[in-house]
């Protein structure tokens, strides 16, 4: 298997103050995929536990809840509240995509 | 100061599986975004670091990488490698606009 770091090794071209921010960036990109990896893990249960329980597979109270909740937290952190609430949106419709997909079987 | 998780209180009306997994996924979403929060800090920063070494402020060679290794990333963690590399092109997306709107001022 191919080792995903491989394409990351050092470049002697890269300034060292800019090659030690993108090691930051690196770590960061790895947790973020590692976090949505867990949430759609999770999602997927909640997908097939609905089609079990005969449950609506939208909940549109709960989005507004969960968009709203993330706008706060983005403001604590000083990250655009605008940007959190694409985001959550973005990975929503992926979510939505994955059950449509999964109900098409 | 409003409570961000106020607007999370528990619905009676939902079933109690259903709420343990929203848990779950609204912990996740937190750590998300506080992430989130945290690349913008370090990419904020590069932005100016880049600036002021008349960098220059795009290098579609380290976009490629990052796109490459997270793509490998989400592989071996179960996670769809297409929406992978769609989640990093709307992150960097955001960044670039950030960049030209500090350049702007």
């Amino acid at each position: 298997m191919e080792d995903p770091e491989e394409h990351l090794t050092h470049d002697p071209h890269v300034d060292p103050q800019l090659a030690a921010y993108r090691k930051s960036i690196d770590n960061i990109d790895a947790a973020l995929i590692h976090m949505l990896a867990e949430r759609f893990r999770i999602t997927q249960a909640v997908g097939e536990y609905k089609a079990k329980k005969q449950l609506p597979p939208a909940d549109p109270r709960r989005e507004d809840k969960q968009v709203m909740r993330l706008r706060a937290l983005a403001e604590s952190a000083d990250l655009d509240p605008e940007f959190s609430e694409k985001f959550i949106r973005f990975v929503i419709d992926e979510v939505i995509r994955h059950h449509n997909i999964a109900r098409g079987k």
